[in-house]
Parts: structure tokens; C-alpha cells; sequence
């Protein structure tokens, strides 16, 4: 197939776009490169030293992976429309989305831009299909964010909850009431009334992954060249919370916890990530009835059971600290993944091995990580 | 009070400008004049004379009224927050959005138009808020058309619908699922998302008001000074329906009925748009639990009866023709307007003495109406 991957050169993106390649379709990333500028914004850095763009490239047709690149910002309608028309696609992935909590809560320069980048890529998106080829499939990263965690609404099911409306004792489906915990999940949320819309009005083919939280690092394509190394973020913006107690533990730090680590949440491994987009590409929805939104995760866990695996497997010590963020203490979770599932998805659960290759990573990097950049999660 | 209104120089702005100012408010207006300059692009025109916004200033000087005016767009942040500052104003009044349905859907341009300026504009006012005084109350003018118009609902309640969820039948209040008809009524979802999360974490004090459609042109402030007029929209762009079927009988066109006239809709007189707002500023939430929802609407009738209403009074023949919008052909519709009546709100209703209104304006200004102008529907 041929597939447009917008953000292809991230966290979740890059990983995505190597593993499409590696299974034979014909990938085009377009990138403007803001993850790396962020770094320079921070002062943070990723703890495996990654390589330029370029050099990713030329590695990529070592392995004789199709891959093209374009350095552009998608927020520029022209010129993705452009690039879309040259390339014809028959899915586009967007992970063009700034995808941090934290960093979307700093301040109102972070809230605007999180709002506005991520608003204005997925419309951008949106209207090219309808303008050029309305059959394309657009699959979307989503978050499980989304939800928020309320106790009353049982088990999450995949995007779409079946209530009774009290006054007409009607049952119907309806979008899941979202819920964010922050300006990035919100804009997700955000996101979801576009798809809603477009699929109603132009019957676009739409798929929303409500993805949980990532961990590890590296996938079996990443690990082929050191040049293809994928990011490790450690820090309390970008960091995802098992990447950094595990760093932590790993560099002799000790592992915080923000509350009591009640909170309980849905994971998946980073390899997963890239493998649950193919399914989605590899598998277009039947119909355009509706939006086909699956949550894309392994398993739940408490941040206190992942705190204490760490803390048990490399002797960190756990420390519980003040939580920045707004939100519940504690709480229950059961996730239906059902929709992966029956398309082949097999999910890589927690194991030490896969711990040991953060772990294995963090040490070999630890020069790289800086202390201070732990604690930086601002307050909400 | 002080009261910052944005969007003070349009057709529902302007008049609710003048009400406030009359009743002694001190208001301040921010206009980047867009609604004029839309003129220009569509080649439309108001019915009446609609004179500049100097001139109008000048106008209401002499009512001894007091209102500052500042030509500006708030999508520039900065701008809009040192004008909150120097304001420091007790109330926003946010009217500062693309209105039209039928122009967020002429094409990609307009789409995109529509919803970066009024998601835009209307998370810059957030942000304002957020950062300078939380307790600035923020009225926002919404619309029903976020409820759509599915019958398994029932009557249309004030934001949040009553509903058991199945799996754990328990009764739980949510927001309203959304289900716009436009990209203009999906700019209003997307606005509701916005509201519901910085009311959640900043507690901010947030009025929505689901405006049905308006009618009429002139309220009693309007009519004291030619100078300060309202805008009448008659054409098929933004000329809103009953004003365009009165402009059509007064002129001797036929009245254009858009598919069957079955589709059944909330209204209300631009008198009654003006009232309702200082009711809603005048008589703020008394709590931050939620975000306060009112329906701002006097009456529901079919296009179909307004058709009627027109064609009897004015001997103008009605034509049916396609409808070129995406809309059910014909819907109940039943619609809670409880919260404003209790806080004051005696609606206006359909009456000949107001529509007699609308057709003197129309037939002395009949030289102003451009025939080309009344069918200029994009089909969506």
C-alpha cells in the first residue's frame, strides 16, 4: 500500500513508519522536524542519542526500505495538499499531533499551540480527502485520555457507549461523554467531533486508535542500525511513566511516584504501537456508518505496581511525591480491546526482558541523562 | 457591570451591544469588522444601510451611552490580552465566530476559516481568562444546531441529557451528544469541549446559550437613530430564514422553501437575542460545578409554517425547490427553554405587528436587494 505518515519522524512515528516499510508498502513522511526543536526549547534530550533525519534516511535504503521524506509543516494546507495529490495515498497515518500532557499545561503559549497545531493538522488532513480522493483511510493516534476515568460508565468500551435516554427509555450508541485530564488529551478530544463530522457529511473512512500509555523503546526494526535508534524520553514532560522509572532506577535515582500511585492505566509496548497501526492500515473499515474507533492497549496497571516492579528489579528506591496533575487518586480500569484483537493483534505484556532492554539502554546512555530534567512536569 | 463584548459589530453583536450600553453598562467592543469585509468576498449586502463603525460610535454618543471600540482580531493573542487588562472587565460577551452554516460549507477555504477563527478566538478568550482573572464571567453565544435533531432524544433539554448507562445502570447526566449539521454548528462542538475542560480545571464561570435561529432586524435601540441600524441579511448565504422569506414576498420573488419545509427549528427575535444576554450577565452562575447551559430560543415552528405565515400575509407564492443542505427532511422537535424564563426571559413570539417590521425595512429598501444574491446556497 502506499501510506502518507504525518509525524513520521517521532517518538511513535518513526518506529511506525520503519515497521510499515519493513513489511513492503511505500511510505512518504512529512515532518517539520518540532519534536526535536521542543528539545531545544526544554533543554531536554532524548537519552539514546538519535541520528538527523538524513542520516535515518540513508539507513533505511541500506535496508532497502521505501521511504520519502518531505520537511514540511502539515498546518500548511497548500503545500499538504500537494504532497498528498503527488503521492496518492491509500491510508494517511497522523501522528502529527504534539503529544505531551505536561507540556501542553506549561503555560498559554503551550495550551495555544497544543490546540492550534493539533486542531488545524487533523482539519488540514481532513480537507485534503474530501478536496482530492474522498476513499482515503485515515487512521489517527488518539488517546485513551479521551475517557477520563469515571467510576459510573463500567468497562471502556471501543469509543462508543450504549445508554438508555431516560426521557424516551430509547437505547442507543453514543460517542463515549469525553472526559480529558489535559489540554493535549482535550485536544483529542477535539479531534473526535472532526471525525465525527467528516464521516458523517462526506462518509470519509476513518480509524481512531484511543492509544494508552507507551513504553519501551526500541522494536525490532529500530534495533537493526544504531542510526534507526528510536527516542527515549526520560524527562517529567516527555517522559512516559515507565521509561522513566525505569531510568530512574537504572541511574541510581530514585523512582517518584506522583500521589500514591492509585492510578491505574492502560499501557502498550512501543513495538505494538507500530504493529496495531498495520493492522488498522492492512484492514480498512467495512463501512462508513460511523467512525471505527478502537483502543489501542495491551493491559492495565496501576503506577504503583509498575513503581514497584522497577523498584524490585533494580533496587530503586520509591519515592512518593506531590502529583502535579489534576486527577483522581485512585481508581478502577477494564478496557475493551476487542477490535484489535479480532484482527490479529497479540498483545506484548510487561516482562523483564523487555524492562531489561530499557534498562540496558538507560545504562549504556546514562551519561546523556540529566538530573534536573526529572522533575519538570509543571502543576495543573 | 463592565462587559467586554467581541464580535460588538455584527448582526446579533451590535444591537446587544447597544441593549447593554442602554440599561448603563460600560462596553467595550472588540470587532475585527470580518462580517464587512465577508461582504466584500460574497458580494452580499445587507438589506438596510448598515453605516461604519465610526459613525455608529458617534451615534451612540449621543444617547449618552458608553462604549469603547477596538478594531482588532482576537486570534491575536497578545492584543486580546492587553486589551482584557487594560478592560479588566466583569463580563465577556463572545460573539466573535463565522455565523453562517451555508458559508462554512462554500469550500475548503471556508471550512477551514470557520473553524480556526472561531476555535481560535474562542480559546484565546480562555486563555485570557485563565491568566489574568478567573473570575471574569464568559457568556458565549452557541447554537441548537450542536443538538441536532435525532427523535430518540426526546425534548431537547439545557446541555446535559439524563441517560442510564446500560452496563452499570446507573442514571448519569452528560453533555448533550452532539451532532452538528455544518461545519459552522460543529465550530460550536468543538467550542462546548473547550468550555467543559477549562471549566473543570480552572473552574472558570462559563454561560452557553444555544441561540435558536434569529428573525428580525430592528430593536428598540436600533430604531432611534437611523445611524445605528442593524444589518439584514436576505441572501442565501446570510440571510437567516424567515428574514429571507419576508425580503422575498415583500419584493415580489417567489418564497424558496428548501426541500419539503418539514424541517422543524427553534427561534427567536433579535430583540429577544439582546435580553437574553443581559439576563445571562446580569444573573451569573452561582456555582462552577458545571458549565450553565441555557436554550435561548422563544418558539419552535416548521419552515414549512413560516412559509406559510409570509405567503398569507404577503400574497407571495410559495416554490419548493431542492434543499441543498444535508438535513432530515422533516423532524419533531420539542425544546426546554426553562433556564432563561426563570431568571426573567418573557420570549417574543411570532406576531404580524414584527413581521410587518421586517417587510417595511424590505420594501423601503427593495433597491438594495440583489435577485442574484437570494438562491446562492452551496449544496452540501
Amino acid at each position: 500500500m502506499k501510506i502518507l505518515i504525518t509525524g513520521g519522524d517521532g517518538f511513535c512515528g518513526w518506529p511506525t513508519s520503519l515497521k510499515l516499510a519493513s513489511e513492503g508498502h511505500d511510505i512518504t513522511i512529512i515532518d517539520n522536524l518540532s519534536r526535536r526543536l521542543i528539545d531545544t526549547e526544554l533543554q531536554s534530550n532524548s537519552l539514546t542519542d538519535i541520528y538527523s533525519i538524513e542520516e535515518r534516511l540513508v539507513a533505511t535504503k541500506k535496508q532497502n526500505w521505501n521511504i520519502n521524506f518531505y520537511n514540511e509543516d502539515i498546518k500548511n494546507y497548500n503545500r499538504l495538499f500537494e504532497i498528498v495529490v503527488q503521492t496518492n495515498p491509500d491510508a494517511i497515518v497522523h501522528f502529527a499531533e504534539q503529544r505531551s500532557a505536561p507540556y501542553s499545561m506549561i503555560g498559554e503559549k503551550q495550551r495555544r499551540y497544543t490546540v492550534d497545531n493539533n486542531v488545524i493538522t487533523t482539519h488540514n488532513i481532513l480537507n485534503t480527502i474530501v478536496d482530492f480522493k474522498k476513499d482515503i483511510h485515515l487512521v489517527h493516534l488518539g488517546t485513551m485520555g479521551v475517557y477520563g476515568y469515571s467510576k459510573e460508565f463500567g468497562e471502556i468500551p471501543e469509543g462508543y457507549l450504549n445508554v438508555k435516554i431516560n426521557s424516551t427509555q430509547k437505547d442507543v450508541d453514543i460517542l463515549y461523554p469525553t472526559n480529558p485530564g489535559s489540554i493535549y488529551h482535550m485536544s483529542k478530544s477535539l479531534d473526535q467531533i472532526l471525525f465525527q463530522y467528516y464521516n458523517k457529511n462526506w462518509n470519509l473512512k476513518i480509524t481512531d486508535l484511543h492509544q494508552g500509555i507507551v513504553w519501551g523503546t526500541q522494536t525490532e526494526q529500530t534495533k537493526l542500525n544504531p542510526v534507526l535508534v528510536n527516542r527515549f524520553d526520560y524527562d517529567g514532560i516527555y517522559g512516559t511513566v515507565l521509561n522513566r522509572f525505569v531510568s530512574q532506577a537504572a541511574t541510581g535515582n530514585d523512582i517518584t511516584v506522583y500521589g500514591n500511585g492509585g492510578q491505574t492505566r492502560a499501557f502498550i509496548h512501543i513495538e505494538d504501537t507500530a504493529k496495531c497501526i498495520q493492522i488498522a492500515c492492512e484492514n480498512e473499515p467495512k463501512n462508513t456508518d460511523k467512525v471505527r474507533i478502537f483502543n489501542q492497549v495491551a493491559e492495565v496497571k496501576s503506577v504503583k505496581e509498575l513503581a514497584e516492579i522497577c523498584s524490585k528489579s533494580y533496587n530503586g528506591n520509591i519515592k512518593y511525591i506531590d502529583n502535579p496533575r489534576k486527577e483522581l487518586s485512585k481508581n478502577e480500569l477494564e478496557v475493551n480491546n476487542q477490535g484489535l484483537k479480532s484482527l490479529g493483534f497479540n498483545p506484548i505484556t510487561l516482562s523483564n526482558s523487555l524492562i531489561d532492554d530499557i534498562k540496558f539502554v538507560a545504562l549504556k546512555m546514562k551519561s546523556n541523562l540529566k538530573k534536573e530534567n526529572i522533575l519538570t512536569s509543571p502543576k495543573w
